[in-house]
């Protein structure tokens, strides 16, 4: 899979996300994933945003610039990984309700992604931040599931959260401490 | 993690990649795992091309357009997923040589990434064609750091493919059946 000629390697330096200005969440796991992985306790990344590709100007031998190009809607989620020898694979959402979670915020393929994980013996889960409460959740995939399978409504009710879900705690190192709620869940089989 | 208004859902309909015109191997790879995944045997999937965005135009309410944005080097490999429980994660190259392949085709940060999938207890591997001879190998992720670490040469000469890879058969379903390798090679772990 080769590179046109010229790959922007230090073109720009600040990784801007267009999709999530201003998302606070993703700026913390991503610091958290980097703790994850300075202290070898699991290796957990973003993936990069699906983007549609219709125009490239090959402006001269070394440098190649999209000129044309869409968000495409995902059809995984953004992050995924290992832990303890295990593949692991989450989403993650802020909402700045104070009472529900909008379940148009995860599109039908990643619905499908979450699936095929947990068919194939995956970890799978959301993390949901609602950002006026200050409180972020770790809810299973098994668990979205079973609440799309016997609810017909749009959103997930805060009080689902507050049942089914797990709690992170806010930190300072790691920020969003997902995984010791990994290990109170699934301690058993990891 | 919101997108902005006007995702492009049905704008393009082929998924034109253009680091990889004309990459049969891509395509073998991607028809591949759509069997694995029809037959609920694999669920392994090509990661979003990186791309760094610099200007994006709201265009309308309803469709935002990215002006302007380039290739990144990749930090990680272009395909990953789960095949029975386990992690598993690789990069697929083809080359145009009869004799060796290049090993700057492989850039420094998917090296790394390798070695995290190797020390978190994934399944790592490349999948490496030589186009005019019409073989496919697989070589193991430890086989490739292996040759890193005790050859200075910027190539590894198809010798060692032959000596350490596995072949992967041609078939007509499914196309490159890496997983019969992968039994192969771990089949007493997994």
């Amino acid at each position: 899979m080769n590179y046109p000629n010229g790959i922007a390697k230090n073109i720009v330096k600040h990784n801007i996300s267009y999709k999530n200005r201003g998302m606070k969440l993703e700026s913390d796991l991503n610091v958290t994933n980097e703790f994850y992985q300075s202290i070898d306790k699991a290796y957990i990344y973003k993936k990069p945003t699906p983007i549609k590709i219709v125009h490239v100007d090959y402006v001269s031998r070394s440098l190649a610039t999209i000129t044309e190009a869409y968000f495409k809607e995902p059809s995984t989620t953004d992050y995924n990984g290992i832990y303890k020898g295990k593949y692991i694979d989450f989403e993650a959402k802020e909402t700045k309700s104070n009472t529900s979670f909008q379940l148009d915020n995860i599109h039908k393929h990643q619905i499908k992604h979450l699936k095929n994980v947990l068919n194939h013996g995956g970890i799978a889960f959301l993390i949901i931040r609602f950002v006026h409460l200050d409180k972020t959740f770790l809810l299973t995939a098994n668990d979205l599931m079973d609440f799309m399978n016997s609810h017909s409504r749009k959103s997930i009710p805060l009080s689902y959260f507050e049942e089914k879900g797990y709690i992170i705690r806010n930190k300072i190192n790691p920020r969003v401490d997902y995984l010791e709620v990994i290990d109170k869940i699934y301690g058993g089989i990891l």
